[in-house]
């Protein structure tokens, strides 16, 4: 490895980090951070932080003001070549006199994939492409995936107990798990597009499916003073149409979405009225949504490029079964609570040991006295649906 | 901490680490590691490795020769006072001119705790007492346990899927977890004075439960050349006498003891024709063996200081259930195995939040792809049976 390639990681690595700082709120759009070094100092930084406000490498051009000349621009992703709410981000930066461009990842955007690069070599500036380029996709997982058109990036969350119960037989739930692990649930909303669960959620525990900025008084998710959070789209699977119109996320900043089967006008107008929308889809062999056609309908229609399941064991498992889960994040708590108690997940009738789930653990760490599993099913990890 | 405490604490170290080479063969006897140090140098060292063999404090005098004289003694356990198998520690030590006497806990039993140091201060020797007292208690849990009156110190090994089940709904089982963990379960078992299962486990795979060097064709117990593992003994807790008289474990090496309330003398005397013993026992108010009168059977009648508990939802939700479980070893695999696969522990009908059973996780890590959470019940944690 150059020297030089050592200096490039260096400052990439800082443009990741600045990019995570848009983790919360650049939603639909990417997580992109950008460095401008000129001399070996750095002369302006920025982050994309909101839809429809500046990309980070103008944030950045602005802060160098007339020390841009002749610097070198680290950024995380390609720089835009098209003219959409702000002009491209590629010719800003030939504007601005840089001589030489450092990028992690391409657009992913197959259809505009290079063009950014194209414009910048047109003007003579030297482009290095690939620099921590996994780094800098792990921070787009759902964007990528909307952009290649994939199925929304989906992360499973559930609660379970040690020995894989996530409720007592009567249903009881609340408080699994403690406060440090219900703050990392919260992030999880926050950087998700939408927020999945299943009627049965909303019926046991009228959940709200809010991001809520201090759970138990606690800092969970960071937030620019004087802005309110981004809360993620909430969608309800309720195939019959049981959601009651008084359920608290009906009251709750952001919208709420009831993907059903039903065609019960009554109903729905009722929900309509409560502030639901309602989203009628086709039925799977038991009568059920079906799962592909919301998830599809949510990324093509929604815009969702990252998708928060948080349900019980056959929504959960029926998602896992169908290939639809990327990421699992079990939050397990050290208690026991029996065989009568719920399980975690529904997968059918599997006969043999052959017919087990695999999955691959990526980690395991503390939570206060919790314990988080991030794991990835083995089978569809390379092979999401298309 | 004076620097006289820091060398102090050194040299327990290392005796301490000398005394884990008894790990798996002193049984009953404790695991006890001796060093003897003269002007800063080790002139001996030795642990107890076999009962009836020579003590730590013998095997290190004669590795020093005639430097043991005005030697300080670090031994982990307080030198024995009473004429046995061998003569007392004390006696040789004193013997053998020591000037100074370490020790990091004494006697467990308190009808003789304390004696070994009396003769030795009687003899003129400095004692030290308690150094790293902790760490040398968790060497020797089960016999700190049965000197002091309480049952068999007792760990609780399961294998699982992340979902909390340990076997599909039809029985099918074998090989949840990998090698590198079936290793650390013949590590277990052979630091054990005995393995209980229950029977479903013969009639489901007809468990061997005996030691097996190299399960997997990896080294997993060491072993002194020239000599064979000590075989904990098995013990099948068999209420009706369903045990198979052509049971693996009947032919392998070590004493099987088949624990029941069944008096059919038929049967018993077909089972003690295939090798076994047959101990009747009381029974519980739903008709199967009394477990805490076979703990106590064991404590007493077989000198058992950790009994390893292998075995399936029932017995294992009814020994915790009475308090008997005091460490957990559940080894987690990467895999998903359904609702409708084998639960990891009957409790009853737990109906509220409040009746689960909480426990302390006091360690986890990986074993190959899989992981071992080893925690304790909360709840009777420092609450033993008497």
């Amino acid at each position: 490895m150059s020297a030089q390639s050592r200096t490039d990681a260096f400052y990439m690595a800082h443009a990741i980090r600045l990019a995570e700082r848009g983790r919360y709120t650049t939603d639909p759009n990417p997580r992109v951070g950008c460095v401008l070094v000129r001399e070996g100092e750095i002369v302006g930084e920025g982050a994309h932080m909101w839809a429809g406000e500046p990309h980070a490498e103008i944030h950045a051009i602005m802060a160098a003001g007339d020390r841009v000349r002749g610097a070198t621009a680290y950024v995380t992703l390609e720089p835009c070549s098209h003219y959409g709410r702000t002009p491209p981000c590629s010719k800003a930066l030939i504007d601005a006199g840089i001589a030489r461009l450092v990028v992690a990842m391409t657009d992913p955007n197959p259809q505009v994939a290079g063009r950014g690069f194209q414009m910048c070599r047109d003007a003579g500036i030297e482009v290095v492409e690939g620099v921590l380029e996994e780094e800098a996709r792990a921070l787009n997982r759902g964007f990528i995936a909307r952009m290649t058109g994939r199925l929304p990036y989906t992360r499973l969350k559930m609660a379970m107990s040690l020995d894989g119960r996530t409720a007592m037989a009567s249903g009881e739930s609340q408080w699994i798990t403690g406060a440090a692990a219900r703050c990392e649930v919260q992030r999880l909303r926050a950087s998700s597009s939408a927020v999945v669960t299943g009627i049965g959620s909303i019926l046991d525990d009228d959940s709200r499916l809010t991001v809520r900025a201090e759970p138990d008084g606690v800092a969970a998710v960071p937030c620019e003073p004087g802005r309110s959070y981004r809360q993620p789209l909430r969608v309800v699977v309720d195939s019959t149409l049981r959601m009651p119109v008084d359920a608290q996320c009906l009251s709750e900043p952001g919208a709420t979405l009831v993907a059903t089967t039903s065609t019960d006008a009554d109903k729905r107008s009722a929900l309509e009225q409560a502030g639901a929308s309602c989203l009628v889809l086709p039925a799977n062999a038991e009568g059920r949504v079906d799962l592909v056609a919301l998830w599809r309908y949510l990324g093509d229609q929604e815009a969702c490029n990252d998708i928060l399941l948080e349900t019980g064991a056959t929504l959960a498992g029926e998602a896992l079964t169908l290939g639809l889960v990327d990421e699992l994040h079990l939050f397990m708590a050290p208690t026991l609570m029996g065989g009568q108690a719920r399980p975690l997940f529904e997968l059918g009738p599997l006969a043999k040991m052959s017919d087990q789930r695999r999955l691959l653990i990526e980690d395991v760490r503390a939570f206060g006295s919790d314990w988080r599993i991030l794991a990835r099913p083995e089978a569809v990890a390379n092979t999401r649906l298309e």
